[in-house]
């Protein structure tokens, strides 16, 4: 399991500070950091960039790509800024992401077919809402990959997001139960393997004490990663998360296990 | 998932003493504070009580049940001292336990008939030995209801415990996803819900750092749950190991979530 780190995120003040005096060297130390505390990829959540979005995601993803050379996810629902850090973007790159909104399948998904680059297809109804039952979650994920095939992207490039819900949610944790279940069953639903990605600090989002909140983002990765998951978005500084997805690998590797690694 | 403490040991030498001395104090100060640890059912691990089975076993009982009303699980490979045990409990018991072993059949299954009890069958084969492949392990559950069939004990009064492996055993991690695989599809095999067990401590027998060990065994026990693990074997002192379980009941109850149970 990939470990993503959430942790580059535009609404940071610090980090939006920096893309604003274009000062490469605040997002450089965040992603180095990060990755010397285990991320594996970084997730550049630029949000909606009203101005200057090409500049700026051009901006962002050079300073990422100056600190590592891991894949990068770039984390905007603006096509334009998109366009603009594919084309920057030297590391491999993954398009964060699509859903069956019309916009999107017209404005963001053609963009994997001219970049081929990855991208990542979320569980979410046409006007963007999360699926209240599983059988609707399946649906989605079948047409996601039919949307590919439709617009030329081969569906490898293809990554799924069941996107978790924060358990607070009125329906939250039954609609976990559902994402764990879609996992379990996308090989064999798609008639292929398929990555998949998921948020692990989504589960948490609002009020409530913070070390049963790492405790229930912990258990719930676990689970996640024993349901097949290829990638968690994590917040990489939290040292037991980064561990609990360390140890989720070793302990489905059917080959051999070593304590050093997971140090 | 129920949480039971596996920290009533004849192995440790305070607990050795004290029933030697039939002194039931360090004995119920343990329970209670195991309980106070979030405990709910006390598993007394006897070992083979070469002297005086018996008495000793009905010393321990007596000693739980003075301390605490919830279910006792007695531990022991010996019929002697399981039938004294029984005989002596008050609290909801629970024979722990039984395999194909033909002398396992012929002398603890029926223990279950006599005394009304729930039992719990090991995936272990005739010999006692763990299985090397997914589909024995199969063969040896079905063979465990058969089993209780075919001696007149109610097939709900079954347990099944997996037996998970040392993940430093050569195949003790390939084993584990058969363990996974199988809570997974026990319902449907069975042809029945029926209960599970598995003890996590046995994951991270041997050397290893302390602080990853206990990663593993929360990573793995969030794993056990989400595969539907009815009850969790665990050392309740372990403050990590049981706010994980406390989450992952949480995290698979569809219903409301609240963070203040899980403090």
């Amino acid at each position: 399991m990939l470990i993503v780190a959430d942790n580059l995120q535009i609404m940071n003040p610090g980090i939006d500070r920096a893309v604003e005096m274009e000062d490469p060297e605040p997002i450089r130390v965040l992603v180095k950091k990060c990755i010397a505390a285990g991320a594996e990829a970084i997730d550049i959540n630029s949000g909606p960039l009203k101005r200057n979005p090409e500049a700026k995601m051009r901006f962002l993803v050079e300073a990422v790509q100056s600190a590592t050379d891991r894949p990068i996810l770039l984390d905007t629902a603006n096509p334009a800024a998109l366009a603009a850090g594919l084309t920057a973007c030297r590391n491999p790159a993954v398009i964060n992401g699509f859903s069956l909104e019309p916009q999107k399948i017209a404005q963001i998904l053609p963009l994997a077919r001219e970049f081929d680059a990855d991208i990542i297809g979320y569980i979410l109804s046409e006007d963007s809402q999360v699926p209240t039952d599983e059988s609707e979650c399946f649906n989605i994920a079948t047409a996601l990959l039919a949307a590919c095939q439709s617009a030329g992207v081969n569906p490898k490039r293809l990554i799924i997001d069941p996107v978790v819900a924060p358990v607070m949610w009125e329906n939250g944790t039954a609609h976990n139960l559902s994402v764990l279940s879609l996992l379990r069953h996308l090989p064999e639903l798609l008639g292929m393997p398929v990555r998949t990605i998921a948020g692990v600090s989504n589960l948490t989002t609002g009020p409530g004490p913070l070390s049963v909140k790492r405790t229930v983002e912990q258990s719930f990765l676990a689970m996640l990663a024993a349901a097949g998951l290829s990638m968690a978005l994590v917040n990489a500084l939290h040292p037991g998360t980064v561990k609990t997805a360390r140890a989720c690998s070793a302990l489905l590797n059917p080959e051999i296990f070593s304590w050093a690694e997971l140090e």
